[in-house]
């Protein structure tokens, strides 16, 4: 199993090199979820006896499992698996905030999302192309950020090593007033922002905060980062896309009457006063999430018989998920019931 | 069968005064047009005998129909059917530029639209609601436009009559050249536009052109025009909303490296040059547009049992058509297929 | 002084009947402020001695000023003058809660706003034309709200009574999951919206954050209320325009993961919970806002010489604040430095 | 003089190798351009003698200019030298289709703009800067494009070879009707958009046609194509970035009422009908722009005391152009005057 260091970039697992040790995450522990991992336990028990199985700390957590906990001294992990919603493939990701991330294979338990490429009902083929070396990668590109205080120094932030996969928004929070951000690109003034607040989102994140906000939409693949205001007093600040090589410092502007609430990736991290700064950055350690199109069938494919990992499940998402094809018409078609 | 003068309100057609005339707009010739015309027809020959059927000019229109021309001497029309999509209505409208409208009754082919309250195969409850005077009805607002030439003489363009029910829009058309559109409110500068055109939409097209150029949704018993501009290169330029009162005019700049054209309900009908002018403002004739509400059954209506037409369509059409509720997620759902 | 009770429209304040009380509110106490308080109280007593001044109670109000209460005991007042900026009127609306408001002359420091038509230095003439009942004055609808708890009861909410100049507002604050909102158009579902929020706006309020949210500008004579979303999860949720008859019901989804923040013009009230609810409506006394044409020369005049108030301020404002016609050319002529 | 064959990334120019021919492009003649033609022309013979200048054919070009065709056997370029607005680069960038571009030195006669980095009065530093070999490039990207007949057959457009720089626009143009339109992306189609029509741009021409559609602004060094649809029926179209590596075909649906018209660069070129498409890709030729801050002298820079080329002309630019630090409040200072 390879993968590419390169964020955004596919890559081919590695056949002949299955993985030795598994991660399960979860958020929820609702019946369904308990019995897909249940399911899910048989099934690699069986097949790959040798497998070592890790799970969070949690007291309900399945017989003959080990905890595994996060941090620089963490056991090794060969694949992670993740089953729920967007949100606990945002939480796997923050669980790996030092280093490279092993591939992360996420199942929907019903409902698929963006980051969720496979039913739980697929969970052999699934597994299988992990462990013979078939599935292939999309490296989704994540963010790092670094803290200063109002005199220009390193801020000793707790979560200074956070990674973020979607997004870091500032916001003025339940604050009535608008906040006053300086931006900075490449240290270079690039405006000043009044208004709700500022997102600084990934491709991946171009789908959630982002986008609601008014951001484009951005192929995971691309290597770059998205400015997106959030309600700006200013009509003319547009989104805005930079290379992934750009360093972007957002500052609470002196002047500003409100601080600023900094998100990552939905969790609500600290508060930064007048004059504090975040800078951020693409980091170094991309999230590799496994294809759909790894357990893709041949004769499933559209176009001419391209193979696995050849096909691009994100543009079949973006045509699904938001029904671009849909004008008012065909959506009134839907719905066609006699009065 | 009564009808309110004003613009934009509802007003119950009168019981004890049955329609006299009927006129039957169609664009189609399509089999199933011809059809529901037969069906329709046979039933009020039977139920009503005594009623005049008109028909615009063409060469086969049905038998026992007499030829209907539009016109200041047009035989008296008191009730309009229009079978066919939004574009027929927009038709009908266009044969009543001068005086008051009869209401008009839409049934739609299939595909239900904002502006086809009725399926087909309701047609009889929907006749018999407005022949005994139950009908409701919704007073789409129109526009009415003069032209200048570049010396500010009123022009004698024969369109001068036109009324419009969705907007009237000037566009660059197939000109490479953004146009330069001074705009002017009551008599009052309000800006010059640089854009690929301009839109004056009446509530009624704010679901059609208007919206699709970034225009806000306006409920058709507002009265009020939606000035939205169509690509303006101007970041700050944001559609605007003005009582019905106002008298908008748009002046093709002398200094406009493009002409624009001129389109009234999607009909192109000409070009303004440098200095040209088109001034809109609200018809005397609206069109009165019968209800969907008006034959809904009692056990139907949502809320406290209110009367027939008390129900809003129009809401209920916004969060059909435009599925608002509809977050990513749940559209995911609607797809939801295994790999 | 006449002010016809119907907002948005016009009204010439009357000759002959000149203020016998005047209220002063100010929030900032700069020297500025308090420098421009002290030449318009010599100018009042040395013009006209019977007048009564009142201010809020404060400890350092001027000398010979009264101490007025807000109120349904309050002394009565004929005329408020306003020094300060837009929240400035956004705070004496807050002062008139109950009954019918007296115009309002709101004089800025330097910057003009939107809502603040005189520059201080102009307050002689101003006063002047509001004492000779020349001054002509633009209803500012407000709106007023109810609210009832997960069990449908009216809630004895302290705020009841409050009536707000821009808007209402729904927001997540500080909780970083989106809200659930179910939104009813005169007792009838539309829509149910995931975002951040919601805001309910009048005309006036159209060009505050409703605007910043993506909401259309609306000409402020105009009866009616604007919907704007603010970052919502659907994609086709756009802002909404509804006559001012409607009464707008923003109930908190039981399914919510998050409670909402309501603000009323900016100021922070209460929080909603899950099944709780707020139903907006046009309030009965707008705020009459004397217009800046009041002290209009003649010669000023653009057009063909129309009387005091046929000049649109608005139009001129919106021209001038929002620069419409700028293109990216013309600002970069602005700044047309060499290099 | 050097120039990295890598669309969007910036490269030192090589000292010790001046420029042996110069191509001089202007569209106007007006007598500024005259004159500032033969100014330059003056200082190039005097200080670089040896220098063969070159312009396109035109009766009236300067004495001693040879004539220059463009096209596979034109003569050798080493530099190209602009004068006039944006259009002024379009053109002389219309003017290489084949094989690589030598490096472009764009001045303006007065306004700057985004692709005019020099005002005319630098001409003598930035000339010298470009032949002492200390310019830096910006190589801006450019697009390429292959047409299909409605069998899928190549077609032989006489536009095959068009390069462009801002955009290619398919647009309903002249016809009322809207275009249907089948988007694939690599192949695997994306969506059916129905609208006035769609746009590919550069990230140089996200700032042009695109910005007014409703796309964001991206930064010209990174690699991406930008999908912005013009007028789209469905709300939830939104903008789309994707890697230049991306291959887009837009195909005019077979059930499409009108056919498009196709615009490169904003030159009407050709006309698809139903069932033909146009695939668009990054080109192999970017155009190598010379940037502002080559002339830059150190105490001009910001920041610290970055070298030649280090700074960021285009954040400066879009800070200055689009002026996204004006709130509605600081642009009512600029304006004010008493009334
Ligand atoms: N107004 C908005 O749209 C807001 C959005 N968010 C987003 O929520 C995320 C946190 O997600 P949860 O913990 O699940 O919180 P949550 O339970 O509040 O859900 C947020 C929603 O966003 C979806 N989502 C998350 N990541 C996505 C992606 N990359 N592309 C498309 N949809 C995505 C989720 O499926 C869910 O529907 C944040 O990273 C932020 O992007 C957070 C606050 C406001
Ligand atoms: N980019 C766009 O959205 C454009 C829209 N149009 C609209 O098309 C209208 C003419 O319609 P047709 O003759 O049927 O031409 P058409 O056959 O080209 O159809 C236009 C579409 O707009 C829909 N439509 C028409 N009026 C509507 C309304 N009031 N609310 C919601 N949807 C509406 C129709 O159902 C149809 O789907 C024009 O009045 C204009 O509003 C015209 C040109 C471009
Ligand atoms: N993201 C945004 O745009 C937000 C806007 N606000 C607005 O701030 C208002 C409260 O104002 P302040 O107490 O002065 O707070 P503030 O001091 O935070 O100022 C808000 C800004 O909005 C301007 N403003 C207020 N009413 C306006 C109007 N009707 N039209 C145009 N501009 C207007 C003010 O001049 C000021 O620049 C709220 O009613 C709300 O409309 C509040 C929160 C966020
Ligand atoms: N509604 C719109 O915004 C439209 C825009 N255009 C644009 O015009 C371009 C052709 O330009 P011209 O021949 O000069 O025609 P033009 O004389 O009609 O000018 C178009 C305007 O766009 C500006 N411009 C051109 N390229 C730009 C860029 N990359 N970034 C920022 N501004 C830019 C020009 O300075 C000028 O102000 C097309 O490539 C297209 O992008 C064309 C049609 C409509």
């Amino acid at each position: 199993m390879s993968s590419s260091s390169q964020a955004g970039w596919r890559a081919q697992l590695k056949p002949g090199n299955p993985p030795k040790s598994l991660l399960i995450v979860n958020k929820l522990r609702t019946k369904v979820v308990v019995d897909a991992i249940d399911t899910l336990l048989a099934y690699v028990r069986e097949k790959y006896p040798t497998l070592r199985v890790f799970h969070e700390d949690r007291p309900d957590i399945p017989d003959g499992v080990e905890v595994w906990h996060p941090g620089p001294n963490a056991e090794p992990v060969d694949l992670v698996v993740t089953l729920g919603g967007d949100g606990t493939i945002l939480h796997a990701s923050s669980l790996f905030k030092v280093g490279a991330v092993p591939p992360v294979l996420s199942f929907s338990m019903g409902t698929l999302g963006f980051l969720l490429p496979f039913h739980i009902d697929d969970y052999a083929k699934a597994l299988d192309s992990a462990f013979e070396g078939r599935a292939t990668v999309l490296h989704r590109m994540r963010l790092s950020c670094q803290f200063h205080s109002a005199d220009g120094m390193p801020m000793d932030a707790h979560c200074e090593d956070w990674q973020v996969m979607n997004e870091i928004a500032l916001h003025r929070g339940s604050s009535p007033h608008l906040n006053t951000i300086d931006i900075f690109v490449d240290g270079q003034h690039l405006t000043e922002a009044v208004s709700d607040g500022l997102i600084v989102s990934t491709p991946t994140g171009s789908t959630a905060y982002s986008l609601s906000a008014g951001g484009p939409i951005v192929h995971p693949s691309l290597s770059a980062l998205v400015l997106t205001p959030i309600c700006p007093r200013s009509l003319s600040f547009r989104p805005l896309v930079f290379p992934s090589s750009s360093t972007i410092t957002l500052r609470v502007s002196e002047r500003s009457r409100a601080s600023a609430g900094l998100s990552m990736d939905g969790q609500v991290s600290h508060v930064l006063g007048p004059g504090e700064a975040v800078t951020v950055q693409a980091s170094l350690y991309p999230i590799p999430c496994i294809n759909r199109s790894s357990i893709a069938e041949p004769e499933d494919r559209t176009g001419e018989g391209a193979g696995p990992g050849k096909e691009d499940d994100w543009v079949r998402d973006i045509n699904n998920l938001l029904q671009y094809n849909a004008t008012f018409r065909s959506k009134a078609l839907l719905r066609h019931s006699r009065t």
